[in-house]
């Protein structure tokens, strides 16, 4: 069954690119059958009532609430050059299961890259579809553009990383170091790294350096595999 | 040191695409140091002595072999019917360190996705450029359109798993069972799952099934995380 996006609860119809994609892409009726979520763990069953131009309307026949996971993960990057990159990178996350992208800016995030290359409107949309996509009824918070020490000082998870590319230390993989049923943090290291200085930061902060494996990975790609072995912490773990 | 390519150790210049990139991308200059590789371990230090404008002459300065991984990781999936998705599944499995891929067949593949959506070249070229990437020095081989049956009949790795949906089994996650310092096949489900016959088949012929996690992964993304899963299982258990 198609799940349908509608984050107001009060309302019962689909609208925009929702109810686009119900009339025109999947060709539904009155009497078709749907799942609509709020994005925040509300499952309701329903059935198409009425389709407008613009509107699908629809009667909750039965409702679920979706437990939260046991754990939650947030990822915190600095966006790529490549577009292209920025969204797989988003999508990806989200169809693995992560609670928010908070997207930095480093001393090495070039500026063009923040007004020209990220299109928060398409993350979004890329968030949301990935979410129905894997049939997940939690949708990813994507948080643009904290400078690196706010992102210090406002982050709440209880257990905090910082993936850098080292030549001096051995850091340990996260996965042997990523705590189970909690709040993870995972920081991921921009292309061209952190500077020095953000490092130390970092590590002031609470951020535990590890290590993500013995090659080296593009930023999109260290994120997607960051993400993916907290889910394998604690598959290990329970 | 930028790494180049040149897969015939009995030539002393680099050319084509190699050439290219190393007179018109990186621009550089009789004198200038490079690494250069076959993609079967050998790491060259080499320092160019004649640039014409197809080929860079270079003498070898020292030698000295990679050994090669402790374990083999090969995958086999079908390709998805978007040409992207393909290019971005074969880009970061060779960032992560891959043998081989093997692209197959199956009852659910489209005709028209193997005509025309597959650009083999295109996808070489791809393994190429994530292996330089990433610093590794051993190029990752795709194979390319075994039938599923073929591919049963013809693969050798040790330990042998099949990731698909299943609704009934409640199978291990990959992760807790892919044993260590060995070679490994993992074999994706494609676009539309596998026929209930394939799973029958192979299972018989000795593949494990395994789950992939809680959520439902695109085919792509599935593979990405199965090769990774795999990394990590050896990460653990050293």
């Amino acid at each position: 069954m198609n799940i349908f996006f509608q984050p107001d609860n009060t309302k019962k119809f689909l609208e925009g690119d929702e109810a686009q994609h119900c009339i025109r892409a999947l060709r539904m009726h009155p009497g078709d059958f749907l799942l609509v979520t709020d994005g925040q763990g509300r499952k309701a069953r329903a059935r198409l009532t009425d389709v407008s131009k613009k509107e699908c309307f629809y009667e909750i026949e039965s409702l679920e609430i979706v437990p939260p996971p046991p754990y939650t993960i947030e990822m915190a990057v600095c966006p790529t050059r490549k577009a292209d990159r920025n969204e797989w990178m988003v999508e990806k996350m989200c169809e693995m299961g992560v609670k928010q992208i908070n997207f930095l800016v480093s001393e090495h995030t070039h500026q063009e890259t923040i007004k020209r290359v990220v299109n928060l409107e398409r993350l979004q949309r890329i968030a949301l579809s990935a979410m129905k996509q894997s049939r997940q009824f939690y949708l990813p918070k994507l948080n643009f553009f904290l400078s690196i020490e706010d992102f210090f000082k406002q982050n709440l998870a209880k257990h905090r990383y910082i993936a850098y590319v080292s030549e001096k230390e051995e850091n340990k993989h996260l996965i042997e170091v990523a705590a189970s049923t909690e709040s993870v943090a995972v920081l991921i290291g921009p292309e061209g790294d952190f500077s020095p200085s953000e490092i130390v930061k970092a590590i002031e902060c609470g951020f535990t350096p590890v290590s993500l494996g013995e090659t080296r990975l593009r930023t999109e790609t260290a994120a997607v595999l960051a993400c993916h072995s907290v889910h394998l912490a604690n598959v290990m773990q329970n």
